[in-house]
């Protein structure tokens, strides 16, 4: 699908920051300061908006003043006309494609990230009696749990904090479901606290719906599990801006009328989310992601990288004889956000700044619990966590 | 501001999608083809999204893989971090300079384009009695008007479709205003109506809030004389997928807490918009549209070319003879957006098609209402409009 590949693109993209750039037409004697391999891109270990495929990038560079022989770019041209309807229908087939989601289930994408979704979620499912059953796993569904408190009567069906400061995820038998609840909420991985759900939780006819804005496309996923998946698009995906919403169709025939019309799944399912003007250069991004995920094996060849990768770095870990420790219990250890501590504070500073240093950018731990965070969304190659594996080492040797 | 001029890029940017992309380091010999000026890029007249300021657009494209020597794309970096804080607090100071916002108002940034703001509005700013006095000026106003009505009680100042289609907007005295209403709502232009408020409604002292999505910085404007002014960005400020509130920080405070936390403007407001991840590809977007339009002297200097674009459309159809027909009111005729007939359906489609092939693109009339629309945001050219003029009067001759 790509229309040139990444070594070759690669090739010719500016070379670093510190040559000077061509001010006109350059004389043949100045090519080899342009052509040189792009050597200063750093390892990027952000937790979102994150590092994305370079040659999603490159393809968006090379385009980005003429699409396709339009004489426009992409964001410059109608939501409307066949150009970028091309492209939106092309994202969503990819999306449907790679999560082999079924006719059952629709692909909507829509704006506000997953915290609009907060809102949106209970506004559009919730009964007058039931706003949905909460599986309080970390900061991000107690966010979600809130929203729904404002909008209508939910419940908590099981809550990590209590022991263990958000150590794991729940069991099966630890969740108190309600029968007549609209729904079960999880968050599917959470980004802070560096934990995962592996099994999802089984809840009879109550659909699940699940939170996967960090760990969505991380391995393929049986979507006819779930009532409603959503995510935003700035881990996994592509840029901030966009969030898809995979939603079972009957869940959004029944969803409330009463609402706002543009608050609606109703009216983006309707309008193929073409109801209001779309966040259309994101999407465009989001399709170049999807076609790179694509050409790279599918989801069955990004699972392998990704169980790769959280090997390789969980062993450094365990492996240091206590020098570095991650606090999440075993079965419950993310792929996508790995956190752990170092001896102290001041141990936990030099190790971001000289990995920084390194060429490795992104490793402080969220705020609200300090420490190391390393996210290896599916940009992350698993030759950067080698990458960092080698410092650890090295500077546990320095430090330790 | 810019690093580099938009002379210095056009001449390097690849040069045709007609011309073969370089497979690797390009021996010399090949230089040529890929240093050839930009020559490729067609006159946008798209009614939104529309065309970017060439120069913001080069700007995005040179440092797309490597903003600013990071080793990462603006849309890699994290939105706390403080190479994207410091564009979004730019993109926000350039909008506070270009409008001159006094310091009663705040300048937000949110996703959902104007269509959610029609939600949104009515959400936060409504009274158990009222939610609005509504001037209906078309198809925009209208949408506004129906979703305060899902959210509360609004009212109807005007209704300019009663008599004339929106050939207009109404006169002062025309305005029934309800003393008790939180606020009064216009569409400060009508894109599909070509038809524009020049002079703002009195409305004492009832917060004037405005929709000026179409028109926001096309000249310069007494922000102190509105509650609120809100944007979707994709006509003259930038990108779709990004949102400009600019609020009077009194509303903002005494605006409802009993809705969803995301979708409170103080929520907003409180974090500098940073409460969730931003678009923040879109709001660098808009950082370099806005560095352009200072650059080219600020909003006076906009008004004069947009003046100057406005009478040349409009001398050219008023000169045809009757041969093109504009069927706005002389006082209500917008400088962003001209509509016009020809003689029969089938000599427009042939105007449009005709167009296209001398470069100009989306000339068509929106869907509901036909004919001819020429959308002249900020990023046309006077000599955009030149060229347009010319082609009509060839056209006429040709087919009149």
């Amino acid at each position: 699908m790509l229309s040139t590949g990444p070594a070759s693109a690669r090739a010719c993209a500016y070379a670093s920051p510190g040559l000077s750039q061509p001010k006109s037409c350059l004389p043949a004697a100045a090519i080899s300061l342009r052509c040189v391999p792009m050597t200063n891109r750093v390892v990027n270990f952000n937790a979102g908006p994150s590092g994305l495929p370079l040659a999603a990038l490159e393809r968006a560079q090379k385009e980005f003043l003429d699409f396709q022989g339009t004489g426009m770019s992409i964001m410059e041209h109608s939501h409307r006309g066949k150009d970028y309807e091309a492209v939106h229908n092309e994202a969503i087939a990819l999306m449907t494609e790679l999560l082999g989601v079924p006719d059952t289930h629709q692909v909507l994408l829509l704006q506000g990230g997953a915290s609009h979704q907060f809102a949106m979620l209970p506004m559009n499912l919730r009964t007058d009696e039931h706003a949905g059953d909460y599986v309080i796993t970390g900061a991000w569904s107690q966010k979600a749990f809130e929203e729904a408190k404002i909008v209508g009567k939910p419940a908590v069906a099981a809550d990590t904090s209590v022991e263990g400061k958000f150590s794991r995820v729940p069991k099966q038998a630890e969740l108190k479901l309600s029968p007549n609840a609209p729904y079960v909420h999880i968050t599917s991985n959470n980004t802070i606290f560096g934990t995962q759900f592996f099994d999802f939780p089984t809840t009879g006819n109550v659909p699940l719906i699940a939170d996967m804005s960090s760990d969505i496309l991380w391995r393929p996923t049986d979507v006819s599990k779930f009532g409603m998946i959503y995510a935003g698009a700035q881990k996994n995906i592509g840029p901030s801006g966009v969030t898809v919403v995979i939603m079972r169709k009957d869940l959004i025939e029944k969803s409330r009328k009463d609402i706002p019309k543009v608050l609606r799944y109703s009216t983006h399912a309707k309008e193929n989310s073409l109801y209001n003007t779309a966040p259309t250069f994101a999407i465009y991004m989001v399709r170049n992601v999807l076609a790179v995920l694509k050409e790279q094996g599918g989801l069955p060849a990004i699972e392998k990288q990704n169980r790769k990768k959280g090997e390789i770095l969980y062993a450094a870990i365990d492996g240091s004889g206590g020098y570095y420790k991650c606090p999440v219990e075993k079965d419950s250890r993310s792929v996508m956000n790995v956190v752990f501590r170092l001896p102290s504070e001041a141990q936990e500073d030099k190790f971001v700044s000289e990995a920084k240093k390194a060429g490795m950018v992104g490793l402080k731990g969220h705020r609200s619990v300090g420490g190391i965070r390393v996210s290896m969304y599916n940009a992350v190659s698993v030759d950067g966590v080698q990458k960092l594996v080698g410092f650890m080492d090295s500077f546990k040797k320095a430090n330790g």
